[in-house]
């Protein structure tokens, strides 16, 4: 397909995130030790992985959380920096990109939460962006005196409620409010500052927020979870959905479903921006890209890919044969407690259902439950283009095995790929990551009428 | 006095920090427009002010705060932005000083507030405190599902817990528990990353902390309260004092008191450092510092002043005589929720007494609740050596009436002759924070026994 006939089919561009998870999305990152094995405490770890992402013009970067220490620390680094301070120091080591931090809706108060992504929009520039996750898991209740996580739908109930407040409260504010009159000593319309009165079954917030309108309006909202209730509230609220999508088909699936979601709550299906997640381990050759993904899985032998696997669908791996097919019957049985989240959980099933994998090859196709992509340059951004170009995607979450040498291949050498057909920009074009996310600035609830 | 004299009255140098309360302690310095009126918004008017603080080696810039909008947005500057993300911002523009950021007990999760301040400790080199608050008044309860502000033994019997939780998770990693070693995959040894499992009246955490222990081992932690309950929680678990004292003799007291009860919880009083504030309007001679001061009132007028002793009283401006001593009997009467923070109003009275002022001259002694020097840089330089000498203060907490000129008098003509008495240093001889006030690493309290 020629360059023209591809940046014919979609007006605009791919957007692109980079998803600094630890050392990688390998878990065998640290110990190729392409850096110190405490550079995820250091900023300046960060400072540069944005850095080489702001050289590729990417739209944002991406920081996962969860309030509570996960995984064996005999094993793998643990612990990680709050994302939004930490992404405050990425901002300002930067100038264009965005900065995307994830922080619960379960285990904080709209308004500190509201406030905080204020803040960080205007220390940014007008860069910031929320990612709402309402934490599964026993591990963070218990760090904020539950016994256990409320149910599912209690934690969506109250995400949901939690987001009216926060937008209420950046609203709170009208564009306009400040007059800044030094002379005069007028400093703001008070009209035009709101109290949000808020009353709901989960919070009572009065306002207004103490923090004026930030340079996007609000911060740019990003949802991630793929459960009903997850696709309600992103359809509703959300600017962004990350995803797991592991198979064309299921990817356009979501994509349709999302969109037409989105014009059901009246909302213009073209400012929800789909962007699945894409693991990648990129060579030259596909041989380099194998061995490099070879030396990595070598750390932790084979058994490292099938416990991804058996962990997802929660049956032991010594109980699994690598070479069936994945026990379709007994995946059933499993209780919902003991599988990993839903929508990791079915875009795996999906993938080995529809390409009829055996474990040990499903095993080698996904990392951290994203899809996983073994190979050139080249063949990472024909199935950028493909998903994007066959309406799977608006975007795609980039997370690659390891870092720095992953976004450095990305940048150098899949970005101008992109940009030679057409599908990526050249240099950036806005200022804000509203503004690269293509997304119009938002209208106030509160503003006057005429 | 001769500067050896001075040097031998006490071992070591005072501390200085400064507060940046928007646009200086003077409610007209916005009026002013040394910068534009969204200054306070944008993180270069910040970094500017720490630069030049720490050009004068100060210990520390401070952000007080509360989580609600406070004020007369049609008259003030109102809102602020968040103190963790925005001193992030602050110490990524510096090298050496330290940043204090308040934040609430009251309307925060321990294990939140702890892990943001163990990221800022990590991101700024060591360089982190968390000023504690309770908040007293109703329109920050407000925002947090509240009618009004919880009573204040709860709000410091909450703060009590919150910071022996606080204390457990910056302990739940011991100084030595990361190994990274990558060839053995060997990361942390788990025997040195505790479970807290801390269960009391009101929370329940489970713990580890998910951030590995900070280079000041934990964040400084500084107080402000002067109640009977500021004063246990402060003399127990603070490292500085922040307070307001009017008169010298209050000051000593305060001192005295504070160290006492230090010892009482068996503490080395030496590592409590007591910091009174002082408002300065500093002038080459005391004929300008009086103009500039003139300059700032008249913005307000007289009435601002004078309305600042009103609203600590709680009696109506208007019900005052300017020429009058304060209305003693009427005070007793005045029921508290009507008056502003206890610490500042006794302070504030204390200072009227012992001087016999009237109230116009005792509203041009105290600014932002405060005691108040307008004066030459001798003179504050003066009275700060004074004070630290005579054991009123091991260092203070300076608000200038207006920024940025009012730090860069400070720094560039008090400092010097602090200096030259050998009361403060020439330049920084530690790293963090926790150096700069000569407090020393803390032991934590797992530590495994050898």
């Amino acid at each position: 397909m020629s360059t023209s006939q591809h940046s014919n089919l979609r007006d605009g561009q791919m957007s692109l995130g980079m998803n600094i998870l630890g050392f990688g999305a390998h878990s065998g990152a640290w110990r190729q030790a392409e850096v110190h094995a405490n550079a995820y405490l250091d900023v300046d770890y960060y400072r540069n992985i944005a850095r080489i992402s702001e050289r590729g013009c990417l739209d944002a970067i991406f920081l996962a959380d969860g309030p509570a220490l996960a995984g064996d620390v005999s094993k793998h680094p643990g612990g990680r920096l709050e994302p939004t301070v930490l992404l405050t120091a990425v901002a300002l080591a930067t100038q264009r990109i965005g900065v995307i931090a994830t922080a619960s809706s379960t285990y904080n108060d709209p308004f500190n939460i509201a406030r905080r992504f204020a803040s960080l929009d205007h220390i940014s520039g007008g860069r910031a962006a929320w990612n709402v996750v309402t934490n599964a898991g026993d591990a963070a209740a218990q760090n904020f005196g539950l016994a256990g996580a409320p149910l599912h739908v209690d934690r969506y109930a109250r995400a949901d409620e939690f987001l009216d407040v926060a937008l209420k409260l950046w609203d709170s504010w009208e564009d306009d409010a400040i007059i800044g009159d030094a002379r005069s000593g007028h400093f703001a319309d008070p009209r035009k500052v709101h109290s949000i009165d808020f009353v709901g079954q989960h919070f009572s917030v009065k306002g207004p927020l103490n923090v004026p309108r930030s340079p996007q309006g609000r911060p740019v909202l990003v949802q991630a979870g793929s459960s009903e209730g997850g696709k309600a509230l992103g359809s509703r609220y959300a600017d962004a959905i990350f995803t797991t999508q592991t198979t064309l088909e299921d990817g356009q699936q979501f994509y349709r479903e999302m969109k037409a979601r989105a014009a059901g709550w009246g909302r213009n299906p073209e400012y929800l921006k789909i962007m699945p997640g894409l693991s990648t381990v990129i060579g030259s050759t596909e041989a380099e890209a194998h061995a490099r993904f070879d030396a990595l899985n070598a750390w932790h032998g084979e058994h490292g890919l099938l416990e991804q696997v058996a962990g997802r669908i929660g049956i032991p791996a010594k109980e699994l044969d690598p070479d069936a097919p994945l026990p379709w019957e007994r995946i059933g049985a499993v209780a919902e407690f003991e599988r990993g989240s839903q929508g990791f959980l079915e875009a795996q099933l999906n993938l080995a259902r529809r390409e009829n994998l055996s474990i040990r090859q499903l095993s080698r196709r996904i990392l951290v439950g994203h899809r996983l992509l073994v190979g050139t340059p080249e063949q990472v951004a024909d199935t950028l283009s493909h998903w994007y170009l066959a309406h799977a995607a608006d975007g795609f979450n980039i997370m690659p095995d390891m870092f720095p040498s992953g976004v450095e291949i990305f940048v150098d050498e899949v970005v101008p790929l992109l940009q030679r057909r057409g599908l990526f920009r050249h240099e950036y074009t806005g200022s804000t990551l509203r503004e690269h996310l293509g997304l119009p600035f938002p209208t106030n609830q509160y503003a006057l009428r005429a």
